[in-house]
């Protein structure tokens, strides 16, 4: 673990906060909220100006207003030190890239030149020393996907309802407290680096292609703008024949053709900027091109072509299964890897980062790097579905480090995810990355405090998909839970007592919490083990006879007395085969597939010898207990540090840690008694034993039927 | 651990048993039993003969005969070997005593004899060898009372409804099951020594006299007789204004006097053997002579006096306690000592083991030793109201041992409170010892199938008061659960291993649960803490303004910022005065009050240093810590002795093992978060944080209300 050290400018950042209140009340006026309180509305963005800046700038812009205003409000160097803010073409920066060095900040464009800031303010808060750099976007579009409905409730959302939408007969009115709220989500985005919204959830409503709901995207996009932040919509692929009057949405027919074409217009003539469409089409029962007998590329390419006088892209999401796929995990990689070539250069696939669906563990999806003549994107799931939602902590970071580090091995040694997808390999002419938003009305944005990291750290990525999740907690704790109160301040003591006490320990934590919440969930490449549509709690007996196979978790865990697990091998469903060599090998072998994707790939029996020596049922006994003793480990931790974090986040925090220990247990308890009617082997008598009955646990589920 | 030796006898016992099926058959067959699962239902009466045995009897009468079939069924002795059975008077031999020699067994009475053959019987099935030994019941009267009521109910009851009472039609009429129960319960109590049952609850219902249920009360009667087990009557003490038609109940009225005595004529008229009343007056609200200005003395000798003639006897209860008492742990010594002399030798009082209410730790009642020219009786509860109920797994006699062996120092050291109360100080007309019965219409009698330990146990220590829970515990699980089946026996291979691997493991489990069961709901002389009128679950916030002070727990705590404990010193309530010296000066001071009363009698700061040096509050959270860490090891001990046991009884104990661990969890929880509040220091951190929320605690616990 590395310990950043904290420097002066740090320092001064820790003891300066008395100004915070006057100068930022007119942000908060507004909503009543007492700045005292730490509700965690103020995400990362809490630390406050210590001394004066002398701004110069040469242009004039709303985006530049904003960038002047934060150097002001949350400078934390030298007092009285000179910035100069350049907006001047230079060969080095890409995109909205920027470049600093002692005298001030250059970029391209005036919202590079806002990064450049935020980065700057950044360094300052961490105490990270600034010299000379530049820094460019990993990708183009870094954009959110929002599951939200045009009833305010929101697919997957753990943190209250819609801050976009909402029902009743105000649904289409726009108040200023939207409007204040919209400004402080889109100063989160522009603060990490995201550059887009898709404002309503990929399952469509036809409805928000009306002219009522542009409207309202209107003034949405026009909060937004100045921050950088472009307006997307995700369409329903038969809008044509179901509110355009059309007898078809077929999409090689002349009128649906024109129908987009139009459609597309209008839009463009209320929001210019618009960025274009996320399209789940022919997926989990939405329409699609299939419906016409017509392909994928069909589909896409007659929405791009609509868009593309606009300079508006369209991101195709290749989420597709089927119930009679004999494994669902290969059906994407054989319906696109033969369109490859014959999608427009404006469209972009969008890939989950996992073969099946945002499952704790995945192996990344094959299509990364099997495509090279067409543009890919990965689309992460930041709101934590299958992770705990809004109660477990779970950092995300390391599962998105873990996949855009995988190398495909598609183009030799080191063609990573991240390499396959911003075009440092392939030449694409659009590079995008998206994220699942986890924000909602809820005060702290994400339910749970911790849950806000894993947003800042999706940005982070975004940005630059090289950085480790190491240093994306160091920096996001840094920013968030820096001492402001006198008594925090006299209780962090010097820097490295709270780097000590504070800063090491819940770092380590975040780091270990994804791997933990995979040790009580669903170890050693298990998945989709969880009780009914919920995606919360275990249920691997989970099989109602009228819910189709592929949606229930024996499909998946294939236990039997003779062993577990999903043969993926090539004497199996052979997606092993999916992979690029040596990969492919690898993972046919149980002797070279790593083990955290053993279950994954193949079908063992019970007594299978582990690496450890152990047998393949002690080991997942020793997996399931490790989860539950690490989530306890945190529980810990956080009591520990109670002395640094104001009561609010503390007790909430805490709340939430022991409500995630009970279900670490719930998780263990089940998962091993369940298996154990199939393994007939005792759990290894040096483990703590199950407190909950498997009947109950069955009986509880099948209640909620 | 002491490990006794398994002898030859014993192994032909487990070598055995293929008789069990056609000589038991004519037991169970009306029952439709399966005889191969084990549900408990036979008790620790469950090894069959393993030969033949020649009895020779020098009488005849329907004990006599039991006693044969007995010694007939059970035999694991030599084969062909001949008993003699000789009932002939014998100084050495006291009361049902018996002698047992090579040549048989002798005794005073017919019910000797049985006695002497199960005592026999349970020393050839737990390998003890027999030479000559003449055994003494250390009391004359050994009862049970039943908390039954006549519809069926049983207050504190947790192993289903009364077998003796049913609500509905039928409530009177008497079958051939109602009396092949009660021959199985009287069979199961003769076996252990018990030799009475009070029928009814004493809170009593006026019912119970008349007419109807005294014919029931004379079947029962007729079933029990035969096994030497007598029938007792708890009685309303209003009863002749209520029933009798007379305006008072004042036992000092001639019409009340007359009115008794015609009635307990009438009761021996129908049931000649009658034992005698069991009364609750003047005591929670249950009529009794102070409702006419008389004392508990006036009371009971006008029932003793009506009983006289018939030899039947009065068991008056000293459970008194008023809302007004500044102590309500000194009530019943206030009350009843002024009255020593006063009452009539064929009355007893029946006095709980501690001054408040059958909690996990009390100390001995005072009472006990105190009263010198008066029969006092110990009341122990054996159905766990206090204790876990029929869940946790508790073993009492631990207690029950604890309580007996405790010195008043009344008549100088060594004045036991077993010792006050069996005659061997003070002349008492009658000796006697109660236990409150936890037996229902459970195929098993007791909810849980070591609860069956409790009920053995207070059978033993009414025989035996000088017996150790150590040697109780080995005979009943020797009893209880030697192998049977082939399989069992295969596994348990040599007597040495059945030992090492299942005896000495479960009964190390009993005999550290009940300290298990005081870490975690109350140690440290905590009491009564538990939420509302169920007595199961932690509710030290538990304290409703409509209900009187003395139900609540924090009239026992008594937490505030300065500490906790009830100040029963000299300075406080002085209920430390109450016990004889050295005792009132050694629990007077905080140095010499044992430990585990400390809190009972002290109300100290949380930072008051323990003899382990720790602070009061931390050695409160350690307490609690360990109380949960040792119901996960019965876990442990449990889980590995599965190769041993039937999957029934395995699986039963195993489910509530689970449920026992999760409720210390809460209890430990609960405890510790509400202290927390007063003590506002943090839970060492080497313990395991609390996973349940305290608000979440108190609003469920209110929901109840």
């Amino acid at each position: 673990m590395r310990n950043a050290g904290l420097n002066v400018l740090y320092l001064s950042g820790i003891n300066n906060n008395v100004m915070k209140v006057s100068v930022y009340l007119f942000l908060f006026v507004f909503t009543g909220l007492n700045l005292h309180a730490e509700d965690g509305h103020d995400l990362w963005l809490r630390n406050k100006s210590s001394g004066h800046v002398n701004v110069e700038c040469s242009g004039n812009s709303p985006t530049l207003s904003i960038a002047i205003q934060e150097l002001q409000q949350g400078w934390q160097g030298a007092d009285n030190a000179k910035v100069v803010l350049i907006v001047k073409k230079d060969k080095s920066i890409k995109y909205d890239g920027f470049k600093i060095s002692r005298d001030g900040i250059q970029a391209n464009t005036d919202l590079g030149i806002l990064y450049g800031v935020y980065e700057l303010l950044r360094h300052q808060q961490t105490g990270e020393s600034v010299e000379v750099m530049i820094s460019n976007p990993s990708y183009e579009v870094r954009v959110l996907n929002h599951w939200d409905n045009p009833d305010g409730t929101i697919e997957r959302g753990y943190a209250g309802h819609s801050i976009f939408w909402r029902k009743g007969d105000s649904s289409l009115v726009v108040t200023e407290s939207d409007k204040l709220l919209w400004q402080q989500y889109a100063r989160a985005n522009a603060s990490v680096g995201i550059n887009g919204s898709v404002l309503n959830n990929v399952n469509a409503s036809p409805l928000m292609l009306t002219k009522e709901y542009l409207e309202k995207v209107k003034a949405i996009a026009e909060v937004l703008r100045p921050y950088g932040i472009k307006t997307y919509l995700s369409v329903k692929f038969s809008s044509p024949s179901l509110t355009g009057g059309l007898k078809t949405s077929d999409p090689l027919d002349p009128e649906v053709i024109k129908w987009w074409k139009n459609k597309v217009k209008e839009i463009y003539s209320i929001i210019p900027d618009f960025g274009g469409f996320l399209v789940k089409a022919s997926s989990e029962g939405q329409p699609g091109p299939q419906d016409y007998g017509r392909s994928h590329a069909d589909g896409a390419n007659m929405l791009a072509d609509a868009l593309k006088p606009f300079g508006g892209i369209v991101m195709w999401r290749a989420f597709v299964y089927s119930p009679n796929d004999k494994d669902r995990a290969r059906q994407a990689y054989i319906e696109f890897v033969p369109l490859d070539g014959q999608f427009h250069d404006n469209v972009i696939i969008q890939v989950k980062n996992g073969p099946v669906d945002f499952q704790p563990r995945e192996p990344f999806s094959p299509l990364f790097g099997a495509m090279k003549k067409t543009s890919v994107m990965a689309e992460l799931q930041i709101t934590q579905e299958y992770l705990g939602q809004s109660v477990h902590l779970v950092f995300l970071a390391t599962m998105w480090e873990e996949c855009l580090q995988s190398d495909t091995y598609q183009e030799g040694t080191g063609s990573t995810v991240a390499r396959c997808t911003d075009g440092s390999i392939y030449p694409q002419k659009h590079t995008a990355i998206a994220g699942v938003a986890n924000t909602g009305l809820d005060t702290n944005w994400c339910g749970h405090h911790f849950a806000q990291a894993n947003w800042y750290a999706f940005g982070r990525l975004a940005w630059n998909n090289g950085l480790t999740s190491e240093k994306i907690a160091d920096e996001w704790i840094k920013l968030t839970f820096s001492p402001v109160t006198p008594q925090q301040k006299e209780t962090a003591g010097s820097s490295s007592d709270w780097a000590e006490h504070f800063l090491i320990p819940v770092k380590q934590m975040m780091l270990q919490s994804r791997e933990a919440a995979i040790n009580y969930m669903m170890p050693l490449g298990f998945h989709h083990l969880f009780a009914a549509n919920e995606h919360y709690g275990p249920g691997p007996w989970w099989a109602p006879k009228r819910v189709r196979q592929d949606w229930t978790p024996p499909y998946y865990h294939r236990a039997d007395t003779t062993g577990v697990g999903f043969d993926r091998t090539r004497s199996g469903s052979d997606a092993v085969s999916q992979y690029h060599e040596p990969l492919g090998s690898q993972f046919n072998d149980p002797q070279t597939c790593p083990e955290e994707y053993l279950l994954w790939f193949h079908h063992l029996p019970w007594d299978y010898k582990m690496k450890s020596g152990r047998t393949l049922w002690d080991e997942i006994c020793y997996h399931y207990d490790t989860g539950l003793q690490q989530v306890r480990g945190f529980q810990k931790t956080w009591d520990k540090v109670e002395p640094f974090v104001d009561p609010e986040r503390f007790t909430h925090v805490q709340s939430k840690l022991r409500s995630q220990c009970i279900n670490a247990q719930v998780w263990k308890d089940a998962c091993l008694l369940y298996f154990q009617q199939f393994s007939r082997k005792p759990i290894p008598y040096d483990i703590e034993r199950p407190v909950y009955d498997l009947d109950e646990m069955i009986k509880t589920d099948m209640r909620r039927l």
